[in-house]
């Protein structure tokens, strides 16, 4: 199967940065891609560089965002991957990824359970964790495990996708470099976030679909420079093996995801076979002490 | 603190493998290393390649053993991380890690929780698994994680370990080709094996050591050809960066370990702090069918 992963840069305002999208889609669904992913928050700049409730209005159009990527993936007979800001109720906002099927119809949601907060990345202002857990959404490419960046430092939401019956593990993402860092931590963070993700595929031998945003933007509130989102989008396969790899340019990247080679891992490494259960109670507290 | 990891190859013999590796210790503590890993059970071939009751005599020596290796510590004034063979009762035995304090007395004991079985590492038949549970051990260097071999594919057990308090995980591990394999498919597995290591370092910002056998052993029951064991034994800091890399040949390997990076990183990515422990309680099922 043919799976495409759509690396962009904020042009600037939400209608041209959609517009590109879709054409970019558009392309990638020509050109055979069954299964398209977009990045994260990918309609917008990244707004949660700073904190400040204006924000919120671009969650205004959650209803009528989902019938427009609905079409979207209906034109291109295509299953889409989106992430889009959900809003639920006044005062009450997520993170969450909207898949749908090739007919325009919604295969399923996920909310971002792991929020980050850090500086620059101020999510728990802005999104409630995620309540709708660790659920891969079933669609006619396959049970997809759709999580989002964050999500991506943790194990145990990949792991809980595998034992769900996930097939493929999808995290639309948002990070990059603040350009104060040295070349060398910035080396060191871009490669602990492909190892990480990598491993997920290893240790639950499944694929990886990673796709990230590029382009430097500003921190609207002045308080940071900014952040130079690193893109390096990738595709792993279920042994960990990188298939498919963009720069830090945007990019259409294309991979072939073959349904056969997560069996054949998992037989060879048969790692779910030997998970000790009776003795994991502990990963269900915050710290033992 | 500077460690070191003593990579080796098998001797023909117990004796003159234990001898060498006695001197590599000696040599290492005259270097300044506090803490010393011997890769997964460093006494004898790794007899796992086949199954017969033979090879159980090699645990006969178990309460010598530590005796021995309780000196060896002593005399050189570390702390030692041994993998023994450990006879517990008739029929019942253990890949067990003794950790020795800097005055020759038993730190702790782990007993290997995930044992394989593939062709060519029947381990199941030798090794009951463990039932000491995933206890870091307390020593004058620091609570040490330690975890042996197929262990290292368990975010699991890594994780567990972190939240126990530990400083530093320890792999002593016996891993590495069949010579039939192809050359991609043996850098594949390689590298794998690396990433999901570094992975546990990354998730739970804590150091790891990875200490791994080198050399051709023969399968003795000349079912298969026999494994050649990898090397590539490491040391990556909390951040998962490599600081200290072996080859394929017999090494000491020296790093030193700076423990306030452990603090700083997991200050910068505070991974613990979002863990979303009421949603996890699937990670106690075999499968969610």
């Amino acid at each position: 199967m043919k799976i495409a992963l759509i690396q962009k840069r904020y042009a600037s305002s939400k209608k041209r940065t959609v517009k590109k999208t879709v054409k970019d889609i558009s392309i990638a669904a020509k050109a055979g891609a069954k299964l398209i992913v977009l990045q994260e928050l990918h309609q917008n700049e990244y707004f949660c560089q700073s904190e400040d409730v204006k924000f919120f209005d671009y969650a205004s159009s959650w209803e009528k965002d989902i019938v427009f990527w609905g079409e979207v993936a209906q034109e291109n007979a295509i299953v889409l991957v989106t992430s889009l800001f959900e809003r639920r109720a006044a005062g009450l906002y997520h993170n969450t990824a909207v898949v749908f099927e090739t007919d325009g119809t919604v295969a399923g949601k996920y909310r971002k359970m792991h929020i980050p907060d850090d500086p620059g990345f101020y999510e728990k202002f802005y999104f409630s964790p995620g309540d709708l857990g660790f659920e891969p959404i079933e669609t006619s490419v396959g049970k997809l495990g759709v999580l989002i960046c964050w999500d991506q430092w943790y194990p145990e939401a990949a792991r809980l996708m595998t034992l769900r019956g996930a097939e493929i593990l999808i995290y639309p993402t948002a990070i990059g470099w603040f350009d104060e860092d040295s070349k060398k931590e910035k080396k060191r963070q871009l490669d602990a976030w492909i190892t990480i993700q990598r491993s997920h595929a290893i240790a639950n031998g499944i694929p990886v679909l990673s796709c990230n945003r590029v382009g430097f933007e500003k921190d609207s509130s002045g308080v940071l420079d900014g952040i130079r989102f690193w893109g390096n989008s990738f595709v792993c396969d279920a042994q960990g093996e990188m298939i498919a790899h963009a720069g830090k340019k945007e990019t259409i990247l294309y991979a072939t995801l073959d349904r056969k080679r997560t069996k054949e891992v998992r037989d060879i490494w048969p790692f779910l076979r030997d998970r000790r259960i009776e003795s994991y109670q502990d990963l269900l507290k915050r710290y033992c002490d």
